[in-house]
């Protein structure tokens, strides 16, 4: 059991924090808060840490001034939600976060009515508030409040904007912005409205030029977001003013703990399970000899070729160590680039370099590319442009749970027009892909990879260039083949290796471009196979074994086809393992599958 | 043959005007030039119109004062480069705007080198012209001008927010924002910017509240966007100033011309054909008897239900004319919003007033979005929330071209949970459709339909719950089956008529919903033919096709599957008709698709 501090153990929900406490025991409830937050995320690991510590006064605050659940609170990204969870009826389930059937990383609807909006990917609680705020006044529920807190790394995305110029309109409703400045994303922040910001809480006074002002927003602030009692007070001071108002707090992401306040920021934003006493963050399970991430093979591979290849430059939308696009960063900083959380303008940014000679890797996580569709088709592909597209995160990324998942990026890229859409089952494969993505004029080119790590003992391979559009043929085999694409077809090798000992006789082919496919190749398989198996860590609606089907369909093929990968269904938290199992993508899944269909 | 001024007549390429004329000619040339286009496109119809007018003295000046090509300069939206396009060696070739082979209505970079950038959707042109400004430093090739041009509508969008954020950090670079502040996207621009900037324009001068400066830039204007001599002045005067500078212009769109300048403005900003003289639109090819078109019926239709339903809310980003949102928009100014060129912020707008029992209809154009992939995916799908989207302008659009044909969305959205994916083939289903989507709890709805008229002689039909996934038996056969979604299955009609007159006996199924799949009917459909061909006016790759091949091999059937609808290549401009035509998904097309799998 966690230590609980004296009030805190009072408080299972809201309305205790209110009723049973007043405005004087805050800082006591704000201390106790942090250290519970600290106890148990420092034991549990596999969760969010500084972002959570750093708004742990505002959370105290917001809940003590406002009428949670009536009043609306939306927490933008989520990261920084803990305290907010443990308030509210979770505490007895916190120790469960991001594990399997255990309550989310990020505020959820479903999980709790004092989470009006799931969050997860950045910049969306302003919009969200905004629809909560005109229907209450479309229904007559004057009373109520309705707040969205964003921090300044959320703010550089583009429909945060959106959302603050729709909102500056609305004069007549409660609409209240709590902009949680710490400079940080997950990474420092960047951009010119950081600079802004960061003049206005350095000289502690409003500039000439308020941004917000100019968007007809009541600007109050900068006020310190942790001293708990000020901020209580300015809550209430300003809760009923009619209008969109925006209160800047300033804070400290990893506030009052040691370790995090001082350390490598990135580090503690999701730190694993650490030594709260001595800060000693626990090896992750990765061994010395261990394969390497992808994110780091990535990386490594990039400032490589970059130092043989002039054109090539780097852009990531806030994901420098998550990427590991830093590598590349602090060797060569006028050409890699971090442009804020701002997936739409990283891709046609790149579009722009492209269209000069360059030859932009623009480095994505899967899910986040979603934001930036428009921007690859129009921007992009449409101008046949050399961008190469690494998407990162690529299938089911485990604890991140349903909004994190890169689900849906085989489906939706290989409808696009002039698009190569590659994934490599391993170091050697991405390293060779990327590579060959650089080579003068490839046009757009997408390589997609999984969180995680590889499987090779020695990543650093020699280049190869890869013949776009051509598969591998693996293992030999008689009974049914296995198409795979990406990194799980290194689980299929094993299935088949099991297959083997009961006495299916299984092939194994390596695809590697879903588009455009290796026909040659495909040819070959059917000619021999009257089974297959696709495997995919992505949707099974419209991905790669549905590019097998219409490959089949175009030939007239009759074959007999069974697809494997992601249901047509939003699948939650769990482990990468857990979650396979579940998908029935993992081993065993496909031993199943082959029984199944021979 | 046009009228072309004395002067003009000389200008074939920019260096024309840079080097044969003064700056004192630049008021004739802009007067030749306002004249040329009016004289035109009055004739061509087929055309936008208004913009254009609106830059004329602000063309001719950056062409004047800047070394185009070698200094870039790119038009965000580019409905108002065909001043730019005259100027720039397409004179020749501008009555052939818009039409099949001809010059496309938008810069593109396959047609010129002064067009560094394809633009069409809104809001790009900042990050493509940040790309290129930090190319050209990286390159050394210091003494390159990097200019955008956007309207203060375009300026709503996120990813030109996103663009400042980024552009204002790079203090070095030569970067010049053209702001063209005219009070206009296609309909009058909306949001706190906007009021922002009115309040400058009204005031003539600079406001306390610098939002430009807050980001960075060196703020100039406001000035007169039609006085082209201090255009010129103030342009040179500036130009070599190091870092990101933002020039001001306040403009009329449709400056120039009588009837544009005092009409209503959405009809000039693409009027069609008109009298120059008299100012008179030609009557559109639509005669008094004709069906209405898909957007009428939805725009009526949407106020006629939420005369009933009292959750229903209207929701355009930027085209309350063009979607005919604008019908309720009038009569229900409290429940209907048009947020500004923000379709990220009109879905998460919409997914707000949905977790509050409100039930909005996102009418967004299919090409646009794509712009809000992320946010139907992250905030109304995984959260399987009430939204109903209206996907206008869904299949080949026409004359717009390659970055306005709404291709890919029933590939992109068949790809997510929770998602129904339907589309009507005519005005009645089109209707119950709308009816059946705001009936409580049905989720996450999208409703397709083309740009165009409908088939019906009266639309006002009846309303009628369709069960979700239910398709329709049309024409029975017994040769081959068409099976087919939306408006086009019309022409399968046709093409099921006219193969019966040589003696082939074709059925036809208009499906209705791609997602879910109506699997009793094609069970029934499958087991009475061996040959199906099924039809789209959507991009082959993923699509509805795919779709029936994945019902197919998931229940183990081999028929033969023909699948039309658009290739997997970027298709340009030209009628609807023609493209339908170079798609093979004319009712031609079909015919032959049927004689040859038979």
């Amino acid at each position: 059991m966690h230590n609980i501090g004296k009030h805190l153990s009072h408080i299972n929900l809201p309305e205790d924090l209110r009723n049973k406490f007043s405005i004087n025991d805050l800082p006591k409830i704000s201390n106790e808060l942090r250290e519970y937050l600290i106890d148990v995320v420092s034991e549990i690991g596999n969760s969010h840490f500084s972002s959570s510590l750093g708004v742990v006064e505002l959370t105290v605050a917001l809940h003590y001034v406002f009428n949670t659940p009536y009043d609306l609170l939306v927490w933008d990204v989520g990261h920084q939600a803990y305290g907010h969870k443990v308030l509210t009826g979770r505490r007895y389930r916190f120790h469960t976060n991001r594990t399997l059937h255990g309550i989310s990383g990020f505020p959820t609807r479903s999980e709790s009515e004092y989470d009006p909006f799931g969050v997860g990917h950045a910049s969306t609680a302003i919009s969200a508030i905004v629809g909560m705020a005109i229907a209450s006044k479309y229904k007559g529920e004057l009373d109520r409040h309705h707040i969205a807190v964003i921090g300044d790394g959320a703010l550089t995305g583009g429909m945060a904007f959106e959302g603050l110029n729709h909102a500056g309109t609305i004069k007549d409703a409660n609409l209240l912005i709590i902009l949680n400045d710490n400079c940080m994303a997950i990474d420092p922040n960047v951009g010119a409205l950081k600079e802004y910001l960061l003049r206005i809480t350095k000289q502690k006074i409003t500039p000439e030029n308020n941004f917000f002002e100019a968007l007809n927003f009541q600007y109050f602030g900068p006020i310190d977001g942790h001293d708990v009692l000020k901020l209580a007070e300015k809550l209430e001071e300003i809760k009923d003013l009619p209008g969109p108002k925006i209160l800047h707090c300033v804070t400290v992401k990893g506030k009052g703990y040691k370790y995090s306040e001082e350390g490598n920021p990135p580090q503690w934003h999701a730190p694993g399970a650490f030594n709260k006493v001595t800060g000693e963050i626990k090896p992750s399970q990765q061994k010395e000899q261990e394969p390497l991430k992808y994110q780091e093979v990535f990386g490594r591979t990039l400032l490589e070729l970059a130092k043989e290849n002039k054109a090539i430059m780097g852009i990531t939308p806030a994901m420098p160590t998550g990427s590991s696009l830093n590598i590349m960063m602090n060797e060569m900083p006028d050409r890699a680039f971090d442009v804020g959380i701002a997936e739409q303008h990283a891709v046609t940014f790149a579009a722009g370099l492209a269209t000069q000679g360059l030859h932009p890797f623009c480095v994505i996580y899967s899910t986040f590319l979603q934001r930036a569709y428009d921007q690859v088709i129009h921007d992009v592909a449409l101008q046949n442009l050399n961008v190469v597209f690494c998407l990162d995160r690529g299938g089911l990324v485990g604890a991140d749970g349903a909004t994190h998942h890169g689900a849906y990026d085989l489906a939706y890229l290989r409808c696009i027009p002039n698009m190569v859409v590659a994934a490599p089952m391993n170091e050697s494969e991405l390293r060779n892909l990327m590579y060959t993505a650089q080579l003068p004029n490839k046009g757009p080119f997408s390589i997609r990879y999984p969180r995680g790590n590889g499987v090779l003992e020695s990543w650093k391979t020699p280049f190869e260039e890869i013949k776009i559009g051509r598969g591998r043929k693996l293992i030999e085999g008689n009974d049914v083949a296995f198409l795979t694409i990406g990194h799980i077809g290194n689980d299929a090798q094993k299935a088949v290796a099991k297959l083997k000992e009961i006495g299916i006789s299984a092939a194994h082919y390596d695809l590697r471009f879903v588009k455009p496919l290796d026909e040659e190749l495909l040819h070959e398989v059917i000619a021999k196979f009257t089974n297959i198996i696709t495997v995919e860590d992505g949707c099974i609606a419209g991905g790669f074994g549905s590019a097998i089907l219409e490959f089949m369909a175009e030939n007239h093929y009759s074959t007999k086809v069974m697809r494997l990968g992601i249901p047509d269904e939003f699948i939650h938290h769990g482990t990468q393992e857990e979650l396979h199992h579940l998908c029935g993508i993992d081993i065993n899944g496909m031993i199943e599958a082959a029984k199944k269909i021979v």
